[in-house]
């Protein structure tokens, strides 16, 4: 492993401080670096459970699936956040089951299972680190939850666009209607729809499978 | 502080072997014994944060409430339940807001907020405990999100109808059409006409107010 990633490791798990050495020095020689490509499952209900991923690059999406194939986006997890439902098998408060895939081409640190579990259970801080995880996902499900709920559709849709943009710096969104529909827990014939709407109002601009923001302040007016 | 509730808190809180001598003392000097009424406000976002509950008889019950006025039940607590997200101000990884009612004259144990905060802070076991107890009503909250996106509206009154006589041991179910449409997070109107196709299958009797399952193996088909 080499010092950026012993860096990361130290800088992003808070329970760092608290392992001895022996554990720090095992944390390191555990620690395994993994290449997911876009699209690839990383955990299915009930199927995978590999540990504790550290995402690096890329980005890591948490939804859940209907029995008629519907997804619902919970989150979604970047660069230097923790996923800790690729861990769910062995926290046994968390009873329900998710799916997470690679949203993106994505690279990730992984505490193998085993390996994590044995940590956990002789450390009180990786145990208390883990559950704090947990609720922090609590909050941003309680989030995707009222937007699911009490956003109108538009506001929604607003809401996605204004979040790439900001997060990746650029106009244009490389999704397809069907993919935003996904995260937005919403069908793709509302989201053709409404941004035809928009390009009408000359907020953006849709070609084959891209979308290109035009007018920012237009879109922050839906927010 | 009598001896049955002194057994009750040793019981509920994990953590009471982890406690110093002088943290049990004052954790039972501190721990407040306090009633609620039927309908009255425990917690309402952003204004109180009394600290943590453990109910000893009745029923709390945590929702969320859109602009509109639309109640969304998250999950309801019973005897010997904890109730974290009263004290969710310190807990800093808890973004959202809540309500907390009292769904029954309820009498609970309170842990008053700066007595837990410091407590919090002074023992590992206490911060963990508060962290596991937060990641089950995310467990809990993720049955009602499910509930809500997947099931049809009449395997959710079904399941709701269920629960109540499992949990009452009681045919007889009081509530109105109102509160169950609360409870399910539906609308008054489709609970009144699902439960009058209920009815006219013979699987429960509806008068005003009330409700009696006359056909628990009928009810259960819904499920």
């Amino acid at each position: 492993m080499d010092e950026a990633r012993k860096a990361v490791l130290q800088e992003v798990f808070s329970f760092w401080e608290h392992l001895t050495e022996q554990e720090k020095r095992e944390t390191q020689e555990n620690a395994a670096e993994l290449c997911f490509q876009k699209g690839q499952f990383i955990h299915r209900a009930g199927e995978d459970c590999a540990g504790l991923l550290l995402v690096t690059a890329g980005q890591l999406r948490t939804y859940i699936l209907s029995d008629d194939g519907r997804e619902v986006t919970l989150y979604r997890l970047w660069e230097k956040d923790v996923c800790v439902l690729s861990a769910s098998c062995i926290l046994s408060e968390v009873a329900f089951d998710v799916l997470i895939e690679a949203a993106e081409d994505t690279q990730a640190i992984l505490l193998p299972l085993a390996f994590f579990r044995r940590l956990k259970e002789e450390n009180v801080y990786v145990e208390l680190f883990t559950y704090r995880l947990a609720t922090e996902r609590f909050s941003d499900v309680m989030w995707s939850l009222q937007q699911i709920l009490f956003m109108r559709a538009d506001q929604r849709l607003a809401a996605f666009l204004w979040d790439e943009v900001t997060r990746t710096g650029r106009e244009e969104i490389a999704y397809t209607h069907e993919q935003i529909a996904r995260y937005m827990g919403s069908a793709r014939e509302v989201v053709s729809r409404l941004l035809k709407y928009f390009s009408e109002e000359g907020i953006v601009q849709v070609s084959r499978g891209k979308i290109r923001v035009t007018d920012r302040a237009g879109l922050k007016r839906f927010l």
